[in-house]
């Protein structure tokens, strides 16, 4: 494995600081809240996250962390040190267990609201967005798993491996959504696809 | 017929390339939905479309495709091929029976209410902005028709057909909107003043 | 009187141009929908009031008419002649009678639920933003008017004159909202602030 | 103690003003309504305030006036005199009490439908959000105060030192939020999370 150096990281970071700026002007990752990852290498797993207790519509490219496997910050040399996610851990989590290149972290009042309504998980049907969740637009009920909250990142791991079933996203009751994909773009339509499918759900009440 | 050149398609490719940004920062494209069209020529029918799969808010003038009056890409000489949008089959169709010259077709939480709500179609009556529609602000009951959804460009065209009643407008349940007019600012305003008047209907019930 | 001369004009359609912007933006001038006026001389009145059938987000500053008391287009010479909006009669009506120096007509979708709900007039009270249309922050009522719609300008000065009791804003059933001031900030305060009060009062329902 | 200076006070004032087009951005400060402030000096207590009657959205630099302990404006040498925002006493009253260095008044539907519906205080819990308020994401019931409205400072500070309880957020019936922090990036913040909790709160019902 060749480590990440600051060019990579910093190309990373820039293109993250991009998707989280746009979160925020939709109000997804309001105060400090949410966080991005992008996959930089998978044997053994090394994540880049961004920063904690930054404003995500103002992230820089060096605002951002790289992880292991457990979510703990790795030094790399050349890079100043930025204190990951506290949930950074769930990020590689993920990462592991599905194979997502890209996981998206935000806060959308959506997720919150649906994941109160619906605990037992949302299912969603017949509604030609769910293609981008790679699913079927007639006839195919997607369950969108919801899982408790937690401050335990492990808790919160074992907790999604119960709910995992396929569906590229899980909502975290009070909290928000995870959502990822095979790139950044791709966890970001996804994103973007679920709170539309979350916001149609609740309309049909 | 003289064959669009390569300049002619960048230009509409422009076009369109900003009014799908306009659609997106909306909301009313996320992840890569919805797609938007123009005439190019009429005998026989060709027809520009955007680009499948590519972010709705970030087209290039290239990001468009040719086709002819099923919705089949047509290639030019001396333009890279470009695969469109699914549904462009329905935007040839629509322009073919219609004579409309621009076709926009966008995912809005307001259609898919709708045609949730009022299967049997939208009724809107006594509003000024009817007007938008070429449709009277007193005393006209406009009904915007409600087909239902299908993957087959074929069975959308023969719902369209026994649908369409001179509005220019149709709801696709569980999907979106189809809005056309004599150009491409003509479709954006009758698709924007749809979603107005859609707004309107469900917020009086 | 001296004659409005272009530079005078371009100066106020740039000033209403960039006005219209902030409110399509807003959503609150779909389409080519609502315009706006700034009285240029009162002896006799003249406005200058936004082109008709333009897009309100796209106004460039000779996108503006001059129209006499009657609303009717005033030919200036040295200006290329652009067609008044069809409700720049009610604009000149307004202005005569209130003494306001500029007119905001918007369709908001808050200006027609209300009008819907509250037939007889939106009555507001106790809530602070009421200062921005000079009244009382506590223990006063007031009663936005509502007025039916018509195509016939005079028909609707007819019913302002009944309905206008002092407060600077109208609305208009099934289409939107008239509001106005000493000049075009105050008017667009006003407007601002009555949809944000039309909002406290939908929702307190 | 030093005479905060021009420049320094053109800084403090282009800070604020880039918050105020923030904030004003996101429909919090309609036409003039709102006030951002910054702790210049504490001993004894001098406050930079945004200036009254002006739009929100289009501060300058120099848009700020300097307050003392009872929100009364202090002539600063070299300074043209600004009018303070009326609400500069409470700002002031604020920081004397709780600490805070930058306080952030603005005017929200969610805070005013809030207040209605919880005129005893918003009763918050069990959302990850919180944190951004120093409290717990779990099995921590925050209660957000309401106080009633006033004109008369002095009165409001009463109601102020009667309901506050170390929350670092007050809502003031048919009027808007106060939130502070310990200086103007979290205040910021503190006030984002406010309004997204309160948005939470509501649709939980």
């Amino acid at each position: 494995m060749t480590v990440p150096d600051r060019e990579e990281l910093r190309a990373v970071g820039a293109r993250l600081a991009v998707e989280a700026a746009r979160f925020s002007a939709l109000g997804w990752m309001r105060a400090t809240s949410g966080n991005l990852s992008e996959v930089l290498r998978t044997e053994p797993l090394l994540l880049a996250v961004t920063a904690s207790g930054r404003d995500k519509g103002e992230l820089r490219p060096d605002d951002v962390a790289v992880v292991d496997a457990r979510g703990e910050a790795v030094e790399m040399p050349g890079n100043e040190p930025v204190r990951p996610s506290a949930e950074a851990g769930l990020h590689a989590h993920i990462a592991a267990v599905t194979g997502a290149r890209s996981v998206v972290h935000v806060h959308t009042l959506n997720a919150v609201e649906a994941a109160r309504r619906w605990p037992e998980g949302v299912v969603l049907h017949d509604l030609e967005m769910l293609k981008a969740l790679d699913r079927g637009a007639h006839g195919d009920a997607v369950r969108v798993p919801v899982i408790a909250n937690s401050q335990d990142m492990s808790e919160l791991a074992a907790r999604f491996d119960t709910a995992y079933d396929g569906v590229p996203a899980v909502l975290v009751a009070g909290h928000g959504s995870y959502v990822w994909g095979m790139d950044t773009l791709q966890a970001r339509w996804r994103t973007e696809a679920l709170d539309w499918l979350l916001g149609a759900a609740l309309r049909a009440g």
